[in-house]
């Protein structure tokens, strides 16, 4: 790659600085109506943004809610096409108390650039445009092909961006899909999350008697709901920490011994999470590590359970109903519909009597992995090296995001997670900041990677 | 007995209304401070009414809260001594809207006398005074010794009952403890309860990560709180309903072959409790009927269970804390303070790996039972057959009423619950009444009762 690109990015560096406040400026909140116009006025900005740099058939899409905005530069003929995703809108700011400058008034303070979407995402989507401009300008072309997709619901759950992405299949063809809305393992140390888990959930719902009852004229007399609800829920795990549905594990992809090794290689010590966590001790399910738990297992966790008297002291009542919230994390190759039928089949078999139980279901999402030996994955590596002059971190994530198992799913091309935050960056919270350190080094390595990738695809 | 006596009561019926009426109109709702005073007034009422009907050595005995009224009458020599127990204290009245005529202004409507306390227990106490002043004014004299205590604390747990009983040992002393604060089973179906679980109970506490957690980053890694509570409280009972605590049941009386029989002579069918409380199915411990397992069995219930999220939908998280409030109903012979031992002792070993555990107690009481056969209860039982001229019922309750086990255990005599009220008499809530009908046949009873008694003990 020309020297002179990072020359473009370095002589340019107050100009950007000065842009992206610019459109941190703009309070586009997607959950708050009354912000409805500042998120059609990032959309706006955005659109601009691209147009200025030399994007093609820039549109800002309609939707439902909060527009989408398109553009592409297609002219690399025979290279690959990237799809790059982001997201224009951001999280509310309360409390505003806490904020130690105006959130939507970005300060420079100790190389960290404060402002509500400084990091999650607009600062991070802001990278991208900028750094093909600069191979543009220096250059006088690509060395891929590039559509850009930044929508501005994704802070609510991307509702309608899944319709928006099936209805525009062809438009939004490519090679591959890189997002940066993720975070580097630490400070100085670039890594890649190839995988994430996806994400199934239940609740149940047991009803015994018309109203509560008083538990001495009652007690001993009549099932009560939060007895049977405690034995359904002891019911899927076993003492050794593995979940006990029937099926649960027959579609969980085994892990890899190239994977197994590179996540040992990360050095990453129990005692570091239980000093974190401030737990006695690590525990799950039995033959796996930590990370393995977290990473590359599936889960069924009780989120919430809730029943009968709360209060202070006692109230001796036996509750007419009981209430537990249930997720699992899913890894591939589980489908999340498969999973919801067995926790049905499987509460269904162990309600004991005397009560009735209903399962509801909540929002689903399928997990995701991009195979870790795939050429996109091994040259983001290699982008990443070039800059921070350390081995990138191949990881997984336990998390979900939606979105990612959107584009999987309808798209079907390998997803590319890139991510320049750092964990301690208070995304979604008062302080929200963004290293400059990796405002410049990551527009670097993703110059880097679109060189890499021109012929590795 | 005099039929004489039955005259007098029913040419005095409105004088006594009247009388009770008076009474009904103080506000002495002990639970609340601006009442005080108003508390206060109502044990001067009692005390007066007691000087007025020939009762002596009357006191108003200040204690730390509201006091007790001690009156008594024991002339009668050679004959037995009976403490009456009742309370001149009520409950709060809200929501007021809801009462048809104002509390404090008593108004007999369908032959039924709506007030706050009309049934619990000022219309129950004024009973016994007018009972036994019908005797006194019809034949000058009494079959029995009678003392009074008569206190203003017992709607918010007789907090200093149990200490003035103890110093007054000598000054209560009796043969038995008669206490009309109950209920009969129904309309004309006289009912003496010769028995009540007592009362024992534990919080759960557990505890995990120091804060709550993202269940996708660290979910199936660390020990929920939540599934270990869940491990804990499904460990309290097996399928068939028992306790498995171990030593739970080591102290537990037997139900007698005459009592059993007396509890199916009662020809209450599943069927009804099933309709009544709108369940699929009556569920307890194998081996037992309904009545037994409320009555005569002991039980441990969950009261209260909550942890991690309880709103709309769901929230991924893994919570730091879970709890859970649990109480026992004891039977004779179990001993709260052996059996919150063995609770503790279940809890510390069926408590998983990962979490610790905190265990608070809860406010205890014995169980208590007068034998079925004993003369006073037998007594009783032949006083109400006269009047209401069917089988008296003699059962056992399922709650604890807290003083009861007080005179029990410091007293050591045989109590006695002759309870006139009827269970659809809304104690505790708006429109509280009181059928006159059991005014009437109430106070002629407790006149056969002293006489019964006068050479049954």
């Amino acid at each position: 790659m020309d020297q002179s690109i990072i020359t473009y990015l370095t002589e340019n560096r107050e100009k950007h600085l000065a842009e992206l406040k610019d459109f941190l400026a703009i309070p586009s909140i997607s959950s708050l109506p009354e912000h409805k116009e500042d998120v059609q006025k990032a959309a706006n900005w955005v659109a601009t943004a691209l147009e200025q740099i030399g994007m093609e058939n820039i549109k800002v899409h309609p939707t439902k809610g909060h527009p989408v905005v398109y553009g592409e530069w297609l002219k690399a003929e025979g290279k690959p096409t990237v799809l790059i995703y982001a997201h224009y809108d951001v999280q509310p700011v309360d409390p505003l108390h806490l904020w130690e400058s105006p959130p939507f008034e970005a300060d420079i303070r100790d190389e960290k650039l404060y402002a509500r979407g400084a990091s999650d995402d607009k600062g991070q989507g802001f990278m991208h445009v900028k750094a093909l401009q600069a191979i543009l300008e220096t250059t006088g072309t690509l060395p891929i092909n590039v559509k850009f997709l930044i929508e501005g619901e994704e802070e609510i759950g991307s509702p309608n961006l899944p319709a928006f992405v099936e209805e525009n299949k062809e438009l939004l063809s490519s090679d591959i899909i890189v997002i940066s809305d993720t975070s580097m393992m630490e400070r100085g140390k670039p890594t890649i999350c190839y995988g994430l888990r996806g994400l199934c959930g239940v609740q149940i719902d047991v009803k015994g008697p018309k109203g509560d009852l008083h538990s001495g004229l009652y007690g001993g007399a009549v099932q009560n709901p939060i007895h049977a609800l405690v034995e359904i829920v002891n019911s899927f795990h076993n003492k050794n920490g593995q979940i006990t549905v029937e099926g649960f594990y027959d579609q969980v992809a085994e892990l890899t011994p190239a994977e197994k090794e590179a996540y040992l290689a990360l050095g990453i010590k129990d005692e570091s999470f239980i000093n974190q966590l401030g737990v006695t001790e690590m525990f799950g399910e039995d033959g796996y590590t930590t990370l393995e738990r977290t990473w590359v297992r599936p889960t069924l966790e009780v989120n919430g359970i809730y029943g009968g008297f709360q209060g202070e002291g006692i109230k001796t009542v036996l509750p007419s109903e009981a209430h537990a919230k249930i997720t699992c994390r899913l890894v591939p190759d589980q489908d999340p519909d498969t999973i919801v039928e067995l926790l049905q089949a499987h509460i269904k078999a162990h309600t004991p009597s005397g009560v009735t139980v209903e399962v509801s279901l909540f929002d689903k999402g399928a997990p995701f992995v991009t195979p870790f030996d795939h050429p996109a994955i091994q040259a983001a590596g290699r982008a990443y090296e070039k800059v921070y002059n350390v081995p990138t971190s191949f990881t997984r994530g336990g998390g979900s995001i939606p979105i990612v198992a959107t584009f999987d799913q309808i798209l079907e091309k390998p997803v590319v997670l890139m991510g320049f935050g750092l964990p301690d960056e208070n995304f979604h919270a008062p302080n929200e900041h963004f290293h400059l350190e990796n405002f410049d080094k990551g527009m670097e390595t993703l110059c880097h990677y679109w060189f890499e990738l021109e012929d590795s695809l």
